[in-house]
């Protein structure tokens, strides 16, 4: 794991492994070994020198920091690595190494495979996520809170109903996810300059059994320098973050003093204050919000590094090696926080009920002008209702008092239609109908996916 | 059209009409008639009242400047333009405008007819590039050229094979702008807080109706809050901006003073200095470089955007407005002047085979290695080879006559093998096999393609 | 003005038509009758050619729309510029228009113009939103409120402070755009390539004389391809953006229903909503948020355009000519929309109190542990109150009267002394002197400036 | 040093040495150390107490790994780092330690002194990069060259002016850094909301000891919420990493096979190819790139985050966290690399001037036009030297070879006036003076800057 602060606080160690130098290592040297072993079985390297090239593959074997120190000078750590791996190579296997490969073959393979890795981390807890919200969604169907625009109270919603729409972003992103996963999962193999010349002939060939042997794609040609497959997956990973931030500001906005409709769950060592002995902080969510800033300041970085020169790039190339791993290390920070923020989260649904009821009824002026708009037309009953409004908040009556009060009301609408209108349970629309919705594709995806993510190669 | 510079020299006319004021009213008017005739069919409101909303619904009628002025003060151009068309309609149909609905549903299903409008032209336009490149990979399948990685020559390509990958780069993208126009092609209505509260029970009929007014499809729930879809949106645009990023840079590279591989067709008014005489200058790929530039600032505000508060943002919404137009806008430039640049584009075989020559041979240095490794092992042959290419650099002489005065060299190859390894037409691996299948998936994609796109909405 | 949306919602009239395209003919054409001018000064074209190109210097003589339209083939509007000012210019002057120029020259120039201008606006709103941030910090220099971190309530402070800190943040602003303002006002002439080959031995003559004709500095050297004032102009107006969010972050937050401490002054047509009847939006410091976060996304898109190649850039350069002014006119929606949310804003200071109060007290907890840390060390004091403050949690108490309860707060300090503690304002420490400061430093930038600002030119 | 290969390739050791975890806690600990001096000395806390702190204030004694992983629950780094202090102090000071701080007073100044020194690191390696363009500045002082705009060949200039404008850029950026870091120099103390309540009346006095024991300035007002400065102390960076770009983006130009007028110093293992034995990589150019492009990712992510919550963020504060050490990180790879890819570079004057002639002698045509302008007017001059070099470029022949074949020409010019105009080195303008200015501005800042840098804390 890294030495710094940043690194510790705004990633998981999961994530760091998969992006270690390490685990970057590893997968060259499996590169290394499944090319051996394809050309051996094209017929193209004998099958001792693919066996001798795979046992030195051996990740213990290497002294990973020179092959990056090196790498510095090099420009590249694949080429230290090769020149290490082939000095390890018995014999029979020696002069066979790398053959017909570059320094890209090697390092965009490698980062396709911790990619697909990552991808993988990040649906797991997306799914975990997905289980907190329908559990809220379920639990919390019918318990009443204000629907709040531009931060003002606007209309009732449930609780139940803000978990589920948090549910089906988490469902749409592990559906992405997937999607990205199967396209970005493609091996990487074209010689110098994409033609493969190295290989004569059997170019196509050794490509297909390559990715046979590293359970990938064949993709339509060489991409060492049309990196759409990379800017896709890093906009897809500032998707997710960005789901993860709305989710996060609906958290610190609930636990707000003045709010306080959802407190994150207290435990020793957290959330705590220096100097104030009260403070609950919602740290998870804060630290959600801080990772998925990170993530998304990496996004045009990616998306920039398309203008990629020629046959390799000159520096755009070169800037993904540390852009994709913080991309996925940030993401995978805010992915993490999530779960933490809602795992335990204290509902407060007297809180609720009681901020609903604090607006002076204000909330429900759309069911009163609705109601009345039955009878007098939308526009009329808007102006009506805003009139009935504004008296009850200059004069600091309750909203029913003020429309009890108002003549026209009293003639428009008979006095059980407007008690109903300030019953804030009445007027919720579709609001289980949708929860339902959220809840059903979660599961249906749920089913779906617990096969597609064991599959994870 | 806008009136500012930028506007002008980094837009195309057709997406600045799609982006304009007028046409967003008139998008806006869509979804009202639309409204009201679904609510019609629903049993909501009165045909009568349908009837009169949509003959009301024609923006001719409309004060458009008017209508963005007043949205300055009330925050959202929607609610002046509800009121003037509720003053428009007739009597029968004034007190059922926008019933049920929120001031986000029209802005955002407009917002969509516009994007999907945008989308399709965008697509016509890649196709049209994506017909330059595959006339190109045709015709200079076997035209010799320098591959060049980091910007030096590395390996014999053909320009037919960089054609190919763009040409795989744009088909990519025609795809990838298909699958989007789907996945955003969705209705928005869900009221004020998104559980449709004014229409009672009726509230998924009336969005399924709705849709089918627009010929869009439902969305799993309303996303008034949640963002991932425009956010997906904006990453796809991007995408396709870097992707014009990358043919823009290949042609201003290749038409280098030094290089002059591929010079811009000439034209009157084009190009010119207003101080050097001589001057060519290769303007369309400059202002594509330029625009993608332009788009690509525009895609972390969209998903930045994404942590909106509650049920309606306060900020990171209405940083839509300007931020999506823009995308559009500049990427639309982005994509329209790639064909400028390749149309009428001068491609000189001459002096790709000079350049490719000019190195002395050194191009080919590889494939003396391979050719060595094929006898003594690829670590050892990629030694002598560089002790030649070192030497030959150093003499001034080239590479050929250096292989030939080594020893080593002459004693491992026969003179014919050698003889081979200095042709660099015979060092091209794929290159053919890579073309056909970039020219085959595209010829697929436009049979496909052109059913698809004529149905767009 | 321009005719999108975004454009209208996210810009003022007045900085629209500083970067509008006759703006910039306008200051193209000042730059040329200034380069005439100063090369007759200097003796190298006839006094009767510069009269003549001054003469024909006219922006009402040209079509700007023209202009562009041609300036789209030819890369830069600058050479049809040219063309038909040379056609418009009468005989004596033709032959001299543009003398030793290139289009770079004309366009830069024209830029730091109007850049100039640009800065101005931002420099007198920003003293606007200083005098309404003056006077709020003064008038509320006593008004007690929460102080809030992680959106907890922290400690009390005073809404008088909240203003210094953002007056104090808009005193830096207006300086740092000051020195914005010295360091790119420097001329741009360099001819093609930055030599002023054409000139002779007279180009440092000249650019001086232009200098001093256009009111610029004469730079170090020609910066055609070395960006880094147009960087840091876009630096300067992005954290000008950054401090206008968050002066609106704090508004939108205080003007939340639960919070309700500060609310928006109320006006016709302004907040409402078109489905709410209650709603009072606080649209101004929202479109503020929106427009900061347009503005922000430019800003690396301009740095990133500092890799310039050679002489003159492909791309990098053209990219500014809509950046630029889509930067200031996002920053200057900013900087309008912030006094337009503080005028007017009407402070609850009764809300305030009784916000602070409704925390039970605990708002003062670390008040508690200070008294009590000056007798038991800060450590164990820290301990006791967060027990405190933990049982007047559970069980539901005030913090007052927990503390009274608990026997070992009763023997370390005085009934006297805490009964203070639970006196939020005898908690304020400095918050006067800070008010203080902040005024001073205002009142004294604002005599400075008066005179500066007048100057600018 | 940080395990991750970006970390590796994209930093360097004493910049990621400046921001490891240790370092952070060192500078936590300088300022518990230093703020209990200051109280001490202002008689709030005993002297026995600070000099007890300041003896437990030494990093060796803690578990730096230990604080950030409670600091990643605790949401803070500064609250596991105080508690563990305080477990250290000896008996007389543990009660007085981290008196009337926050923990965001010590993450904040520690952050200040980290940044301080990062500045002062690369301003000294700014400071070599300035020391070897200068020389090339002198020593190619008179070494001709194509200058090129849109990369096509424009006009001569010469290697010494090309490196004097990089000089130039690099005297502003450390110019700026000077400004930049007085400006961040300041501590940070306000207490847990800035009021600085726990230290009553003594606040500013404490304020200012704890600014003189760490030669940090005073602000005007805590500034826990108020980021400008960080803001732009980012987009200084940045802007310094552009100016990297632009060095790093002419230099692998230069480099390209087909030009070959500039080639980096050979090294043992440095640019190489795994598969090319040929190739000689501009490698530290292309990773300077590589760096640049991911600094400058990060600049709006520190500009978005200053939209602060209050009296301190959710989130945008916490992102800073990693940020800033990603942003130094970045920045001095970027720094770094420059003066690699200088060092030892080759410059190819012989190589400068065949490319020079190479085009025909074109690079003169202005030349031509302006000797003919002078004559007939630059309208008419312009065009028919257009004509010429057209006549000269389709028919192939020389400029010079095509003017005199031009009865026009000849009949302008004298066959003197004419010869001189096809001789590059007479057509320079001001690039002799241009090149003294900048060494002159250089050499004046170094002498300058030798005290200024000397006394950097």
């Amino acid at each position: 794991v890294s030495d710094d602060p940043g690194s510790t606080l705004s990633t998981t160690p999961e994530m760091a492994a998969i992006w270690s130098a390490e685990a970057c290592v590893r997968r060259m040297l499996a590169f290394e070994a499944a090319l051996a072993r394809a050309e051996a079985r094209a017929g193209i390297i004998p099958n001792a020198a693919a066996q001798a090239i795979a046992d030195a593959c051996r990740v213990e074997r290497f002294d990973v920091a020179a092959i990056y120190r090196e790498g510095v000078l090099a420009g590249t750590p694949a080429i230290p690595l090769v020149q290490m791996l082939t000095a390890g190579v018995e014999e029979t296997g020696r002069g066979f190494v790398h053959w017909g490969a570059t320094s890209q073959d090697v390092l965009d393979t490698a980062m396709v495979l911790q990619a697909r890795e990552g991808l993988d981390l990040l649906s797991r807890r997306l799914l975990d996520i997905g289980g907190l919200c329908a559990e809220f969604a379920e639990r919390h169907r019918d318990t009443l809170m204000a629907g709040r625009t531009l931060l003002q109270q606007a209309l009732p919603i449930t609780f139940g109903l803000k978990a589920a729409r948090w549910l089906a972003l988490v469902t749409r992103q592990v559906r992405r996810l997937g999607e990205l996963r199967e396209r970005i999962s493609v091996v990487q193999l074209g010689g110098a300059v994409g033609t493969l010349a190295a290989l004569g002939a059997d170019g196509p060939r050794v490509v297909e059994l390559l990715a046979q042997e590293l359970c990938l794609a064949v993709p339509d040609l060489p991409w060492h320098a049309e990196r759409d497959r990379v800017a896709e997956l890093a906009a897809g990973l500032g998707v997710v973050s960005g789901a993860m931030a709305k989710i996060a500001t609906d958290l610190v906005l609930l636990a707000q003093t003045e709010v306080g409709e959802a407190t994150p769950a207290a435990a020793p060592g957290k959330g705590g204050s220096s100097a104030m002995p009260q403070k609950r902080n919602p740290v998870d969510a804060t630290m959600a919000l801080a990772a998925a800033r990170l993530a998304l300041g990496i996004v045009p970085v990616l998306l920039g590094a398309m203008a990629q020169e020629h046959e390799r790039a000159v520096g755009g190339w070169q800037a993904e090696w540390a852009a994709l791993p913080d991309l996925f290390r940030y993401t995978a920070a805010a992915v993490e926080r999530v779960p933490d923020a809602l795992a335990g989260l204290e509902v407060d649904a007297g809180r609720m009920r009681a901020n609903l009821a604090g607006s002076g009824g204000q909330i429900v002026a759309e069911a009163l002008s609705v109601a009345l708009a039955r009878k007098i037309g939308r526009d009329e009953a808007h102006r009506l209702a805003q009139e009935v409004s504004d008296r009850a908040r200059t004069e600091g009556m309750d909203l029913r008092e003020a429309a009890l009060r108002e003549q026209r009301v009293r003639e428009t609408l008979p006095a059980e239609a407007l008690e109903q209108v300030f019953e804030p349970a009445a007027y919720l629309g579709s609001t289980s109908i949708f929860i339902q919705r959220a809840l059903d594709d979660f599961h249906a995806l749920r089913s779906d996916d617990t096969g597609g993510l064991a599959l994870g190669g």
